[in-house]
């Protein structure tokens, strides 16, 4: 059995691309693997608490000598981090606002990059004194965009802080493999955007039924 | 008079290298121009709401349409714009956290690019159907890392998703003039981070001067 997580961060409960696209690639995937289990973890609906001074010196402190406050603090955080840890796979919508992934989307990636649980981190180590401590999965990006040309050699791809990021903070605890797709022109409303979204989904759902049926 | 709206982002309510450098350009300021405002927006202690659903139907309503709901729904966003509008200078001390800004940071600044207020919309213009609607602004971003080496140029600059989002998203709305200074080396917690805060906090001193001197 394969664990999808699907993660939804789309301010957006309706009428959004990115919501779209991850339920076609879910859909196409259960379609080839029904027995599959699907974790749905909605940033968009419900944002995760932003880390924060006493989170920080929680996460810092070894286990052992946490207190009960330190503890409590962390909870969000652990229960996050199980859910990822027990995916096989992750399937992420997140949509570009003003160039980068919406805040409830970086408030879940600064809960789940954890010193000890999804990272190790020791200073008299040589050479980087941190290292990622998940392997074997993999994630799926479903984005949507106002405007055009942000792919990697494109018009304004230097303005894309959606993909680049989130593949340099998903590599940081070891998820390497990682696939793209967006929506475009979402802005003009025009056929362009009605394109895009087709075949966007169109490759989302390819996309899911070629990993589900490698799957293992 | 000049207007300082000073921002600080860190989670970190003591011992912030960001904090620090923002304290100092302030504390510069203000001993070359005693009279002037300053507006503190602490978002690391109280993070902004991120947008949500209804926020975006909202702001994309015409202000003389939008229902009681909208106005309130709006409520938070309109007085972060009030006080970006006032300001002439942004000091912002924004830390990164796993390559990009903290999350209440990205909420701010989805509260702030309004359509209408900071930046005009119309499908109907030729070209971009964008445009900024702010001007005459100077933005300074204060930045901490714990690696180093993600100055344009160096090492691991294209893991950098602070400051060229910060730039692009301020550029968007009409905040063009920009400088950036930054601690680095944080996690070694040697000697390097030493000097890369006494340089940086001396360096910030400087561009409070140099800038409180050439203003109006």
């Amino acid at each position: 059995m394969a664990t999808l997580l699907h993660i939804d961060a789309s301010a957006r409960l309706t009428r959004s691309h990115t919501r779209t696209l991850s339920k076609r690639f879910v859909e196409a995937w259960l379609a080839q693997r029904p027995g599959d289990r699907v974790i749905v973890r909605d940033v968009g609906a419900q944002a995760p608490t932003p880390v924060s001074h006493d989170w920080i010196a929680a996460a810092f402190t070894q286990p052992e000598r946490r207190s009960a406050a330190m503890h409590e603090v962390l909870r969000e955080s652990d229960a996050l981090v199980d859910e990822l840890e027990s995916a096989d796979i992750i399937v992420a919508g997140v949509p570009m606002y003003n160039f980068g992934m919406p805040a409830p989307m970086k408030a879940y990636i600064d809960n789940i990059v954890r010193v000890g649980r999804t990272f190790g981190f020791d200073r008299s180590r040589s050479g980087d004194p941190y290292w990622p401590l998940l392997q074997g999965k993999r994630l799926v990006t479903l984005s949507a965009r106002g405007d055009y040309g942000y792919e990697p050699g494109q018009r304004i791809a230097q303005m894309n802080h959606v993909e680049p990021h989130l593949r340099t903070a998903f590599g940081y605890i070891g998820i390497t493999e990682v696939q793209s797709l967006a929506v475009e022109y979402d802005e003009f409303a025009d056929e362009r955007v009605r394109q895009s979204l087709q075949q966007a989904g169109n490759a989302a759902e390819r996309l899911a039924i070629e990993i589900a049926n490698a799957f293992e």
